[in-house]
């Protein structure tokens, strides 16, 4: 079966390897054409742009995006919404917010195409060789697409999640996860850090690896950060975020749900981005004020 | 080899088991005689008394007690005390405050007695089979119960983690990662249940247990219990604690390291134990106070 992708980016790329492993054709487009040339060179049909794919296809035909979340996947989903045709496919399987998916599902059902929405996780060995998946989208949609992501899917790790939105949805909420749960490892370790005692971390983490209750991946991957730098003592602890932990936060907060552990650890991630803040400033403005605490003068 | 368990409870009486699989003799004592009875009849050696205990064992000693931490536990080592001799190893397996610790250890020392803390992990389960197990005390201590430990954990689930106190201190910090990361699981879930979407959260448990960055034995857990329980809809959420939450922010309070999500976790199990709550009646009379809006009376 042909399958149209277009981004080989990191993720794409190795998805493409994934699919071609599984015997499926792939028709692939980038708009660097040096990924194209190279994944050709794997096996790959290449095109030089969306139409082109679109042709390679016949209908009804199915085409897997993995591009930036926001407004490139948006020029996306916008051209091939002229070029795809009733009972086509498209899936999303970038880190798009799940309200844009909301809108291109009903931007694209208007045409008689199918919007498919895929939250994927596990990173690029995860796309290489097995991904985790959590797929929203019509129920005829999803059926046709299922054969496909059991194939690209490790075993057990792919989820019809529902209706149009839920996958995206679904991925957002795991992200927030994986905030609160990094933000945990990284305060026990910062206690450690601070303590009397002289813990070798890479030892740490493989104790709590092995029969502890905190046994995790991200603490496999901590065993070995360790591994390589005792104390990581050549990583500054800046911490970034792609988004995904905001959308949830933000989420959280049109839902009235409680969620004080994903919404510190976004604010602790923008902490660690300022070398100085005014909230910091302000209190100690007010300490002089009332009570003649001195304060650090820049 | 001859070894002393003092306790019986769920995790003694397993530990016990666990020893006697891999060919120790266990000299055995609980306050409750029919447990003693009962660890006889699966081929330990009962005894009536902890004198008693001491007599059976030859010089030098090992002893493992897993007893209720705190008082009990005190009185425990503080008997033990006028009856071990010097060079004899005293192994306190259950969930100690670290600074209880090291004035047991300090007060064991003067009479060259052995005080070995051991932070375990992994449930009665791991407690038969194979648990994790973070060890501290002295150096030569240490050596001599190293083959015990190697025994009864699980493989590569022994630490040696340093002096006097790091086991206990380990297995808090430990429990304190535990509550970060179950209270952003439970977050996560609180979102979804709060959604648009119609999630099977057993299916979800499945999906983010494959593949995904946020796998865990956690998630393996909450899969089995929705497994049982599709939606929770029998259990009350009320989050009770055992302490070392609170040990831990209180330790990162002292030394001055940031917990925020450890901390917040700790409330969140706090706030989940009231009905009602005072800072709500205050912040409800303020709102009423400055802007004349509406109070919900009791």
């Amino acid at each position: 079966m042909k399958v149209g992708l277009i981004g080989l980016g990191k993720m794409g790329y190795n998805l493409a390897l994934n699919m071609l492993d599984k015997k499926y054709e792939v028709v692939a487009y980038d708009t660097i054409s040096e990924q194209v040339k190279k994944i050709t060179e794997d096996g790959a049909q290449g095109v030089d742009s969306l139409s082109a794919l679109v042709q390679s296809l016949e209908a009804p035909r199915t085409v897997i995006m993995l591009v930036p979340a926001g407004n490139i996947t948006g020029q996306v989903v916008d051209e091939l919404s002229g070029l795809l045709e009733k009972g086509d496919i498209l899936i999303d399987a970038g880190n798009s917010n799940y309200k844009d998916t909301l809108l291109r599902y009903a931007q694209l059902k208007e045409k008689g195409i199918h919007f498919v929405d895929c939250g994927t996780s596990g990173g690029t060995e995860g796309a290489r060789h097995g991904v985790c998946t959590m797929v929203g989208g019509d129920t005829e949609a999803l059926e046709r697409v299922t054969p496909l992501f059991e194939k690209i899917s490790i075993p057990d790790g792919f989820l019809k999640a529902g209706a149009a939105g839920s996958g995206h949805f679904l991925k957002m909420v795991h992200n927030g996860i994986e905030y609160g749960m990094m933000q945990a490892i990284g305060e026990g370790f910062e206690i450690l850090d601070k303590s009397q005692f002289d813990y070798d971390y890479e030892a740490v983490a493989r104790v709590w690896n092995n029969g502890s209750v905190i046994r995790s991946w991200l603490m496999e991957l901590m065993q070995n950060a360790f591994s390589k730098q005792p104390n990581l003592e050549n990583i500054k602890g800046v911490m970034n975020s792609s988004g995904e932990g905001i959308w949830t936060v933000e989420t959280a907060m049109e839902l009235q749900a409680n969620a004080p552990v994903i919404a510190m650890s976004q604010f602790m991630r923008f902490r660690s981005l300022e070398d100085d803040t005014f909230h910091g400033k302000v209190v100690a403005a007010l300490r002089n004020e009332f009570g003649g605490h001195a304060i650090v003068s820049k």
